[in-house]
Protein backbone atom coordinates (compact mmCIF):
# COMPACT_ATOMS: atom_id res chain seq x y z
CA UNK A 1 0.00 0.00 0.00
CA UNK A 2 1.49 3.58 -1.01
CA UNK A 3 0.51 6.23 1.05
CA UNK A 4 0.09 9.19 -0.22
CA UNK A 5 -0.55 13.16 1.14
CA UNK A 6 -1.77 15.36 -1.69
CA UNK A 7 -1.01 18.90 -1.06
CA UNK A 8 -3.10 21.30 -2.81
CA UNK A 9 -6.21 20.89 -3.73
CA UNK A 10 -6.58 22.76 -7.15
CA UNK A 11 -7.77 21.59 -10.25
CA UNK A 12 -5.12 18.70 -10.14
CA UNK A 13 -4.64 18.47 -6.87
CA UNK A 14 -8.89 17.42 -7.10
CA UNK A 15 -8.68 14.82 -9.44
CA UNK A 16 -5.46 13.24 -8.46
CA UNK A 17 -7.03 12.79 -4.87
CA UNK A 18 -9.81 11.61 -6.90
CA UNK A 19 -8.36 8.67 -8.97
CA UNK A 20 -5.54 7.84 -6.64
CA UNK A 21 -8.31 7.71 -3.28
CA UNK A 22 -10.10 5.01 -5.73
CA UNK A 23 -7.06 3.50 -6.53
CA UNK A 24 -6.10 -0.30 -5.78
CA UNK A 25 -2.96 -0.52 -3.23
CA UNK A 26 -2.98 3.80 -2.90
CA UNK A 27 -4.30 5.29 0.28
CA UNK A 28 -4.42 8.95 0.08
CA UNK A 29 -4.31 9.57 4.02
CA UNK A 30 -4.29 13.10 4.01
CA UNK A 31 -4.98 16.11 1.45
CA UNK A 32 -3.61 19.86 2.84
CA UNK A 33 -5.67 23.07 1.07
CA UNK A 34 -4.44 26.36 2.70
CA UNK A 35 -8.35 26.84 3.18
CA UNK A 36 -10.64 24.87 4.75
CA UNK A 37 -12.33 22.56 2.11
CA UNK A 38 -15.94 21.97 2.28
CA UNK A 39 -16.03 18.55 1.90
CA UNK A 40 -18.33 15.02 2.31
CA UNK A 41 -15.39 13.67 4.17
CA UNK A 42 -13.85 15.94 5.88
CA UNK A 43 -11.52 13.89 7.96
CA UNK A 44 -8.61 13.69 5.79
CA UNK A 45 -8.11 17.31 5.17
CA UNK A 46 -5.80 19.32 6.94
CA UNK A 47 -4.80 23.20 6.45
CA UNK A 48 -1.77 22.78 9.28
CA UNK A 49 1.55 21.98 7.51
CA UNK A 50 2.68 20.69 11.14
CA UNK A 51 -0.14 17.95 11.06
CA UNK A 52 0.99 16.02 7.82
CA UNK A 53 1.03 12.61 8.34
CA UNK A 54 3.38 9.89 7.67
CA UNK A 55 3.53 9.04 4.14
CA UNK A 56 5.23 7.09 1.33
CA UNK A 57 4.78 10.08 -1.42
CA UNK A 58 4.40 13.65 -0.73
CA UNK A 59 2.84 15.40 -4.02
CA UNK A 60 2.69 19.01 -4.33
CA UNK A 61 -0.24 20.07 -6.49
CA UNK A 62 0.17 24.02 -6.31
CA UNK A 63 0.74 26.67 -8.78
CA UNK A 64 4.03 26.91 -10.41
CA UNK A 65 4.99 29.77 -9.11
CA UNK A 66 4.97 29.09 -5.37
CA UNK A 67 6.09 25.75 -5.74
CA UNK A 68 9.36 26.54 -4.78
CA UNK A 69 8.35 28.38 -1.38
CA UNK A 70 5.75 26.01 -0.62
CA UNK A 71 8.33 22.97 -0.68
CA UNK A 72 10.88 24.90 1.52
CA UNK A 73 8.80 25.30 3.63
CA UNK A 74 7.85 21.27 4.21
CA UNK A 75 8.44 20.97 7.76
CA UNK A 76 10.11 17.17 7.54
CA UNK A 77 13.00 16.13 5.14
CA UNK A 78 14.31 12.58 3.33
CA UNK A 79 11.19 12.37 2.54
CA UNK A 80 10.26 11.42 -1.38
CA UNK A 81 8.44 15.24 -2.45
CA UNK A 82 7.43 15.55 -5.66
CA UNK A 83 5.59 18.21 -8.01
CA UNK A 84 2.96 18.10 -10.75
CA UNK A 85 4.06 20.56 -13.03
CA UNK A 86 5.23 20.49 -16.53
CA UNK A 87 7.80 23.07 -16.66
CA UNK A 88 9.56 23.20 -13.86
CA UNK A 89 12.75 21.14 -13.27
CA UNK A 90 13.16 18.57 -10.17
CA UNK A 91 15.68 21.26 -8.96
CA UNK A 92 12.88 23.63 -7.74
CA UNK A 93 12.60 21.30 -5.09
CA UNK A 94 14.75 21.43 -1.94
CA UNK A 95 17.42 18.84 -1.41
CA UNK A 96 16.67 18.18 1.66
CA UNK A 97 13.25 15.70 0.79
CA UNK A 98 14.07 13.32 -1.66
CA UNK A 99 12.83 14.88 -4.79
CA UNK A 100 10.68 13.94 -7.61
CA UNK A 101 7.97 14.95 -10.66
CA UNK A 102 4.63 12.94 -11.36
CA UNK A 103 3.36 14.86 -14.12
CA UNK A 104 0.09 13.82 -15.91
CA UNK A 105 -0.12 15.04 -19.38
CA UNK A 106 -3.68 16.67 -19.43
CA UNK A 107 -5.88 19.58 -19.29
CA UNK A 108 -8.14 19.89 -15.50
CA UNK A 109 -10.85 21.38 -15.22
CA UNK A 110 -12.68 20.86 -12.39
CA UNK A 111 -16.34 20.27 -13.37
CA UNK A 112 -14.98 18.27 -16.10
CA UNK A 113 -14.71 14.62 -14.88
CA UNK A 114 -11.27 12.52 -16.00
CA UNK A 115 -10.58 9.46 -16.94
CA UNK A 116 -6.31 8.82 -15.82
CA UNK A 117 -6.50 5.57 -17.58
CA UNK A 118 -5.01 7.00 -20.88
CA UNK A 119 -3.43 9.65 -19.18
CA UNK A 120 0.89 10.01 -19.56
CA UNK A 121 2.07 9.93 -16.37
CA UNK A 122 5.71 11.50 -16.61
CA UNK A 123 7.88 10.44 -14.14
CA UNK A 124 11.22 11.83 -12.66
CA UNK A 125 13.24 10.77 -10.07
CA UNK A 126 16.50 10.63 -8.08
CA UNK A 127 17.48 7.44 -7.53
CA UNK A 128 15.71 4.11 -8.69
CA UNK A 129 14.06 3.14 -5.58
CA UNK A 130 12.33 6.66 -5.60
CA UNK A 131 11.56 5.76 -9.69
CA UNK A 132 9.98 2.36 -8.73
CA UNK A 133 8.06 3.98 -6.13
CA UNK A 134 6.54 6.87 -8.14
CA UNK A 135 6.63 4.44 -11.37
CA UNK A 136 3.92 2.06 -8.82
CA UNK A 137 2.14 4.82 -8.04
CA UNK A 138 1.78 6.18 -11.33
CA UNK A 139 0.54 2.76 -12.93
CA UNK A 140 -2.08 2.62 -9.76
CA UNK A 141 -4.18 5.08 -11.95
CA UNK A 142 -3.04 5.05 -15.75
CA UNK A 143 -1.68 2.66 -18.08
CA UNK A 144 1.06 5.18 -19.82
CA UNK A 145 3.86 5.63 -17.00
CA UNK A 146 7.37 7.38 -18.65
CA UNK A 147 10.16 8.52 -17.64
CA UNK A 148 11.03 12.11 -18.86
CA UNK A 149 14.02 14.54 -17.31
CA UNK A 150 13.11 18.29 -17.02
CA UNK A 151 14.30 19.13 -19.87
CA UNK A 152 12.57 17.09 -21.59
CA UNK A 153 9.80 17.49 -19.95
CA UNK A 154 9.64 21.23 -20.16
CA UNK A 155 9.17 20.69 -24.23
CA UNK A 156 6.25 18.14 -23.77
CA UNK A 157 4.79 20.56 -21.83
CA UNK A 158 5.20 23.61 -24.46
CA UNK A 159 4.01 21.46 -26.98
CA UNK A 160 0.93 20.85 -24.42
CA UNK A 161 0.22 24.32 -24.61
CA UNK A 162 0.20 24.22 -27.80
CA UNK A 163 -2.26 21.22 -28.69
CA UNK A 164 -4.52 22.46 -25.45
CA UNK A 165 -4.43 26.20 -24.38
CA UNK A 166 -4.36 27.45 -28.10
CA UNK A 167 -6.80 25.05 -29.46
CA UNK A 168 -9.12 25.88 -27.08
CA UNK A 169 -8.85 29.35 -27.45
CA UNK A 170 -9.47 28.64 -31.61
CA UNK A 171 -12.23 27.21 -29.96
CA UNK A 172 -13.03 30.51 -28.11
CA UNK A 173 -12.59 32.44 -31.44
CA UNK A 174 -15.00 30.35 -33.87
CA UNK A 175 -17.58 30.55 -30.52
CA UNK A 176 -17.27 34.79 -31.05
CA UNK A 177 -17.57 34.10 -35.01
CA UNK A 178 -20.75 31.90 -34.63
CA UNK A 179 -22.38 34.11 -32.12
CA UNK A 180 -22.41 37.25 -33.85
CA UNK A 181 -25.01 35.18 -36.26
CA UNK A 182 -27.58 33.52 -36.08
CA UNK A 183 -25.73 30.27 -36.09
CA UNK A 184 -25.64 26.86 -33.99
CA UNK A 185 -22.21 26.80 -32.26
CA UNK A 186 -22.54 22.67 -31.62
CA UNK A 187 -22.43 22.72 -35.70
CA UNK A 188 -18.51 22.51 -35.50
CA UNK A 189 -18.91 19.95 -33.24
CA UNK A 190 -18.19 17.39 -35.51
CA UNK A 191 -15.52 18.44 -37.41
CA UNK A 192 -13.64 20.00 -34.45
CA UNK A 193 -14.00 15.81 -33.38
CA UNK A 194 -12.75 14.44 -36.52
CA UNK A 195 -9.92 17.50 -36.62
CA UNK A 196 -8.39 15.76 -33.38
CA UNK A 197 -9.24 12.25 -34.37
CA UNK A 198 -7.62 12.79 -37.90
CA UNK A 199 -4.07 12.88 -36.55
CA UNK A 200 -4.20 9.16 -35.11
CA UNK A 201 -3.84 8.29 -38.56
CA UNK A 202 -2.41 10.92 -40.20
CA UNK A 203 0.79 12.95 -39.79
CA UNK A 204 -0.79 16.66 -38.76
CA UNK A 205 1.36 17.85 -41.86
CA UNK A 206 -0.58 15.19 -44.14
CA UNK A 207 -4.32 16.53 -42.47
CA UNK A 208 -3.33 20.38 -43.16
CA UNK A 209 -5.97 21.94 -45.46
CA UNK A 210 -7.54 25.25 -45.53
CA UNK A 211 -7.08 28.49 -47.59
CA UNK A 212 -3.75 29.41 -46.31
CA UNK A 213 -2.27 25.83 -47.39
CA UNK A 214 -3.33 25.83 -50.70
CA UNK A 215 -2.98 29.79 -51.07
CA UNK A 216 -6.16 30.64 -51.80
CA UNK A 217 -5.79 34.17 -52.00
CA UNK A 218 -9.47 35.14 -52.57
CA UNK A 219 -10.58 32.84 -49.50
CA UNK A 220 -8.32 34.52 -47.34
CA UNK A 221 -8.52 38.27 -48.18
CA UNK A 222 -13.00 37.67 -47.64
CA UNK A 223 -11.45 36.16 -44.12
CA UNK A 224 -10.02 38.95 -43.23
CA UNK A 225 -12.67 41.19 -44.44
CA UNK A 226 -15.08 39.14 -42.13
CA UNK A 227 -12.44 39.43 -39.17
CA UNK A 228 -13.83 42.42 -36.66
CA UNK A 229 -11.72 41.84 -33.81
CA UNK A 230 -8.27 42.70 -34.28
CA UNK A 231 -6.95 39.98 -31.96
CA UNK A 232 -8.45 37.72 -34.29
CA UNK A 233 -7.16 39.38 -37.45
CA UNK A 234 -3.80 39.47 -36.08
CA UNK A 235 -3.91 35.42 -34.93
CA UNK A 236 -5.65 34.95 -38.42
CA UNK A 237 -2.86 36.54 -40.53
CA UNK A 238 0.13 35.14 -38.26
CA UNK A 239 -1.21 31.82 -38.73
CA UNK A 240 -2.18 32.29 -42.47
CA UNK A 241 1.84 33.56 -42.42
CA UNK A 242 3.01 30.75 -40.51
CA UNK A 243 1.41 27.63 -42.83
CA UNK A 244 2.13 29.43 -45.97
CA UNK A 245 5.81 29.34 -44.85
CA UNK A 246 5.30 25.82 -44.09
CA UNK A 247 3.84 24.59 -47.15
CA UNK A 248 5.24 27.05 -49.75
CA UNK A 249 3.42 29.78 -51.64
CA UNK A 250 3.15 27.78 -54.54
CA UNK A 251 0.33 24.87 -55.29
CA UNK B 1 -34.62 8.04 -56.64
CA UNK B 2 -33.06 11.31 -57.01
CA UNK B 3 -30.65 11.09 -59.84
CA UNK B 4 -27.40 12.91 -59.50
CA UNK B 5 -24.21 13.65 -61.20
CA UNK B 6 -21.27 15.06 -59.31
CA UNK B 7 -18.71 17.03 -60.86
CA UNK B 8 -15.22 17.14 -59.48
CA UNK B 9 -13.82 14.14 -57.99
CA UNK B 10 -10.88 15.33 -55.74
CA UNK B 11 -11.00 15.11 -51.76
CA UNK B 12 -15.14 16.33 -51.44
CA UNK B 13 -16.17 14.70 -54.67
CA UNK B 14 -14.81 11.60 -53.57
CA UNK B 15 -15.98 11.23 -50.55
CA UNK B 16 -19.84 13.05 -51.62
CA UNK B 17 -19.83 9.96 -54.22
CA UNK B 18 -18.73 7.00 -52.07
CA UNK B 19 -21.29 8.44 -49.26
CA UNK B 20 -24.13 9.17 -51.92
CA UNK B 21 -23.83 6.19 -53.86
CA UNK B 22 -24.68 3.71 -50.73
CA UNK B 23 -27.29 6.25 -49.80
CA UNK B 24 -31.11 5.10 -49.95
CA UNK B 25 -32.98 6.17 -52.78
CA UNK B 26 -29.66 8.18 -54.02
CA UNK B 27 -28.20 7.74 -57.58
CA UNK B 28 -25.00 8.66 -58.85
CA UNK B 29 -25.44 8.58 -62.10
CA UNK B 30 -22.29 9.83 -63.41
CA UNK B 31 -19.22 11.89 -61.79
CA UNK B 32 -17.04 14.17 -63.74
CA UNK B 33 -13.63 14.76 -64.03
CA UNK B 34 -11.51 16.38 -66.24
CA UNK B 35 -8.64 13.46 -66.38
CA UNK B 36 -9.70 9.88 -66.45
CA UNK B 37 -10.12 8.37 -63.49
CA UNK B 38 -8.79 4.77 -62.68
CA UNK B 39 -11.34 3.03 -60.75
CA UNK B 40 -13.05 -0.08 -60.65
CA UNK B 41 -16.05 1.28 -61.90
CA UNK B 42 -15.50 3.13 -65.08
CA UNK B 43 -18.75 3.12 -66.23
CA UNK B 44 -19.73 6.13 -64.07
CA UNK B 45 -16.70 8.28 -64.99
CA UNK B 46 -17.11 10.63 -67.90
CA UNK B 47 -14.35 13.66 -68.76
CA UNK B 48 -16.41 15.12 -71.55
CA UNK B 49 -19.51 17.96 -69.84
CA UNK B 50 -21.13 17.15 -73.59
CA UNK B 51 -21.86 13.80 -72.43
CA UNK B 52 -23.42 14.58 -68.99
CA UNK B 53 -26.44 12.73 -68.65
CA UNK B 54 -29.86 14.12 -67.20
CA UNK B 55 -30.34 14.14 -63.04
CA UNK B 56 -32.00 16.19 -60.53
CA UNK B 57 -29.08 17.94 -59.24
CA UNK B 58 -25.93 18.66 -60.78
CA UNK B 59 -22.88 18.92 -57.40
CA UNK B 60 -19.91 21.11 -58.33
CA UNK B 61 -17.18 19.28 -55.59
CA UNK B 62 -14.09 21.50 -57.07
CA UNK B 63 -11.77 24.52 -55.87
CA UNK B 64 -13.04 27.72 -55.09
CA UNK B 65 -11.58 29.28 -57.57
CA UNK B 66 -12.92 27.74 -60.28
CA UNK B 67 -16.32 27.01 -59.82
CA UNK B 68 -17.79 30.17 -61.38
CA UNK B 69 -16.42 29.52 -64.51
CA UNK B 70 -16.59 26.07 -64.33
CA UNK B 71 -20.37 26.59 -63.80
CA UNK B 72 -20.98 28.80 -66.87
CA UNK B 73 -19.63 26.20 -69.24
CA UNK B 74 -22.53 23.86 -68.16
CA UNK B 75 -24.11 22.74 -71.48
CA UNK B 76 -27.36 22.93 -69.90
CA UNK B 77 -29.88 25.44 -68.66
CA UNK B 78 -32.67 25.19 -65.82
CA UNK B 79 -31.60 22.34 -64.06
CA UNK B 80 -30.32 22.29 -60.14
CA UNK B 81 -26.41 23.10 -59.76
CA UNK B 82 -25.19 23.28 -56.43
CA UNK B 83 -21.90 23.90 -55.25
CA UNK B 84 -20.27 22.62 -52.26
CA UNK B 85 -18.13 25.67 -51.14
CA UNK B 86 -18.57 26.89 -47.74
CA UNK B 87 -16.95 30.35 -48.36
CA UNK B 88 -18.77 31.07 -52.02
CA UNK B 89 -22.16 32.81 -52.40
CA UNK B 90 -24.69 31.29 -54.48
CA UNK B 91 -24.92 34.12 -56.37
CA UNK B 92 -21.57 32.66 -58.08
CA UNK B 93 -23.44 29.70 -60.14
CA UNK B 94 -25.06 31.05 -63.40
CA UNK B 95 -28.51 32.10 -63.15
CA UNK B 96 -29.66 30.38 -66.23
CA UNK B 97 -29.97 26.92 -64.29
CA UNK B 98 -31.90 26.95 -60.73
CA UNK B 99 -29.30 27.77 -58.37
CA UNK B 100 -28.08 26.25 -54.83
CA UNK B 101 -25.48 24.77 -51.86
CA UNK B 102 -24.86 21.84 -50.43
CA UNK B 103 -22.08 22.49 -48.06
CA UNK B 104 -20.74 19.24 -45.94
CA UNK B 105 -19.06 20.71 -42.97
CA UNK B 106 -16.18 18.73 -42.58
CA UNK B 107 -11.91 18.78 -44.01
CA UNK B 108 -11.64 15.61 -45.70
CA UNK B 109 -8.71 13.87 -46.67
CA UNK B 110 -8.16 11.38 -49.62
CA UNK B 111 -6.98 8.67 -47.19
CA UNK B 112 -9.06 9.06 -44.35
CA UNK B 113 -12.53 7.22 -44.52
CA UNK B 114 -15.17 9.41 -43.30
CA UNK B 115 -18.96 9.08 -42.00
CA UNK B 116 -21.50 11.25 -43.47
CA UNK B 117 -23.80 10.16 -40.83
CA UNK B 118 -22.69 13.13 -38.11
CA UNK B 119 -21.27 15.93 -40.67
CA UNK B 120 -23.50 18.89 -40.68
CA UNK B 121 -24.76 19.43 -44.20
CA UNK B 122 -25.49 23.29 -45.23
CA UNK B 123 -27.97 23.94 -47.82
CA UNK B 124 -29.17 27.16 -49.78
CA UNK B 125 -31.66 27.38 -52.54
CA UNK B 126 -33.89 29.73 -54.69
CA UNK B 127 -37.28 27.96 -54.40
CA UNK B 128 -39.23 25.42 -51.99
CA UNK B 129 -38.81 22.84 -54.31
CA UNK B 130 -35.31 23.00 -54.78
CA UNK B 131 -34.64 23.31 -51.05
CA UNK B 132 -36.78 19.91 -50.96
CA UNK B 133 -34.83 17.97 -53.10
CA UNK B 134 -31.53 19.19 -51.40
CA UNK B 135 -33.23 18.59 -47.85
CA UNK B 136 -34.33 14.87 -49.24
CA UNK B 137 -30.75 14.99 -50.62
CA UNK B 138 -28.93 15.85 -47.37
CA UNK B 139 -31.05 13.77 -45.20
CA UNK B 140 -30.16 10.53 -47.23
CA UNK B 141 -26.35 10.77 -46.38
CA UNK B 142 -26.68 12.74 -42.59
CA UNK B 143 -28.96 13.30 -39.64
CA UNK B 144 -27.98 17.28 -39.77
CA UNK B 145 -29.28 19.07 -42.50
CA UNK B 146 -29.57 22.92 -41.97
CA UNK B 147 -30.64 25.87 -44.16
CA UNK B 148 -27.90 28.47 -43.92
CA UNK B 149 -28.36 31.75 -45.98
CA UNK B 150 -24.55 32.66 -47.93
CA UNK B 151 -23.71 35.45 -45.41
CA UNK B 152 -23.90 33.33 -42.27
CA UNK B 153 -22.57 29.84 -44.47
CA UNK B 154 -19.35 32.22 -45.18
CA UNK B 155 -18.86 33.24 -40.99
CA UNK B 156 -19.28 29.25 -40.15
CA UNK B 157 -16.80 28.91 -43.04
CA UNK B 158 -14.50 31.29 -41.15
CA UNK B 159 -15.21 29.79 -37.84
CA UNK B 160 -13.79 26.27 -39.61
CA UNK B 161 -11.02 27.65 -40.71
CA UNK B 162 -9.93 28.20 -36.76
CA UNK B 163 -11.19 25.03 -35.18
CA UNK B 164 -10.01 22.48 -38.45
CA UNK B 165 -6.62 24.26 -40.22
CA UNK B 166 -5.47 26.23 -37.50
CA UNK B 167 -6.07 23.76 -35.30
CA UNK B 168 -4.58 21.41 -36.72
CA UNK B 169 -1.50 23.49 -37.62
CA UNK B 170 -0.94 23.64 -33.73
CA UNK B 171 -0.17 19.95 -34.01
CA UNK B 172 2.18 20.68 -36.51
CA UNK B 173 4.15 23.05 -34.34
CA UNK B 174 3.80 20.32 -31.37
CA UNK B 175 5.03 17.79 -33.97
CA UNK B 176 7.65 19.79 -33.92
CA UNK B 177 8.76 20.91 -30.98
CA UNK B 178 8.46 17.28 -29.85
CA UNK B 179 10.42 15.69 -32.74
CA UNK B 180 13.26 17.67 -31.57
CA UNK B 181 13.71 15.58 -28.47
CA UNK B 182 13.09 12.02 -27.63
CA UNK B 183 10.09 12.11 -27.55
CA UNK B 184 6.95 10.30 -28.50
CA UNK B 185 4.87 12.44 -30.19
CA UNK B 186 1.61 9.92 -29.69
CA UNK B 187 1.79 11.26 -25.60
CA UNK B 188 -0.18 14.16 -26.41
CA UNK B 189 -3.17 12.09 -28.19
CA UNK B 190 -5.01 11.82 -25.24
CA UNK B 191 -4.62 15.47 -24.49
CA UNK B 192 -5.76 16.28 -27.73
CA UNK B 193 -8.64 14.34 -27.53
CA UNK B 194 -10.03 15.77 -24.13
CA UNK B 195 -9.06 19.30 -25.15
CA UNK B 196 -11.75 18.32 -28.32
CA UNK B 197 -14.07 16.32 -25.85
CA UNK B 198 -14.04 19.15 -23.50
CA UNK B 199 -15.94 21.89 -25.02
CA UNK B 200 -18.83 19.77 -25.53
CA UNK B 201 -19.70 20.09 -21.61
CA UNK B 202 -18.21 22.90 -20.93
CA UNK B 203 -17.71 26.65 -23.34
CA UNK B 204 -14.50 27.26 -24.60
CA UNK B 205 -13.94 29.62 -22.74
CA UNK B 206 -14.94 27.78 -19.27
CA UNK B 207 -12.18 25.07 -20.60
CA UNK B 208 -9.47 28.14 -21.34
CA UNK B 209 -6.33 26.92 -19.09
CA UNK B 210 -2.74 27.80 -19.40
CA UNK B 211 0.58 30.40 -18.46
CA UNK B 212 -1.57 32.85 -20.70
CA UNK B 213 -5.09 32.75 -19.32
CA UNK B 214 -3.05 33.13 -15.73
CA UNK B 215 -0.93 35.34 -16.75
CA UNK B 216 1.69 33.08 -15.62
CA UNK B 217 4.41 35.34 -17.16
CA UNK B 218 8.04 33.14 -15.80
CA UNK B 219 6.44 30.29 -17.65
CA UNK B 220 5.44 32.12 -20.83
CA UNK B 221 9.06 33.39 -20.99
CA UNK B 222 10.58 29.95 -20.30
CA UNK B 223 9.01 29.01 -23.34
CA UNK B 224 9.81 31.72 -25.65
CA UNK B 225 13.10 30.59 -24.74
CA UNK B 226 12.58 27.41 -26.10
CA UNK B 227 11.14 27.93 -29.48
CA UNK B 228 13.54 28.05 -31.87
CA UNK B 229 10.85 28.64 -35.07
CA UNK B 230 10.49 32.07 -35.55
CA UNK B 231 7.00 31.29 -36.99
CA UNK B 232 6.20 29.36 -33.69
CA UNK B 233 7.49 32.48 -31.54
CA UNK B 234 5.54 34.94 -33.29
CA UNK B 235 2.34 32.76 -33.25
CA UNK B 236 3.43 31.80 -29.23
CA UNK B 237 3.49 35.44 -28.54
CA UNK B 238 0.58 36.88 -30.89
CA UNK B 239 -2.07 33.76 -29.06
CA UNK B 240 -0.92 34.65 -25.45
CA UNK B 241 -1.49 38.23 -26.05
CA UNK B 242 -4.74 37.08 -27.63
CA UNK B 243 -5.54 35.39 -24.52
CA UNK B 244 -4.61 37.67 -21.72
CA UNK B 245 -6.77 40.14 -23.97
CA UNK B 246 -9.81 38.38 -23.77
CA UNK B 247 -9.51 36.91 -19.95
CA UNK B 248 -7.65 40.29 -18.39
CA UNK B 249 -4.24 40.63 -17.20
CA UNK B 250 -4.96 40.59 -13.77
CA UNK B 251 -5.74 36.62 -11.99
Amino acid sequence: MIKVVVLGYGNVGFHLTTALSSAINVSVVQVYNRSVISSEDKSIFVSNLNELKDADVYIIALPDDIISAFSESLPFNDQLVVHTSGSLSIKELPSFNRRGVFYPLQSFSKNQEVSFNNIPICLEAESVSDMRILRDLGEAISTKVVEINSEERAKLHLAAVFVNNFVNYMYTVADDIISEGDLDVHLLEPLIKETANKIKHLSASEAQTGPAKRNDLKTIEKHLHLLRDSDHLGLYKELTKAIQNTYGKEL
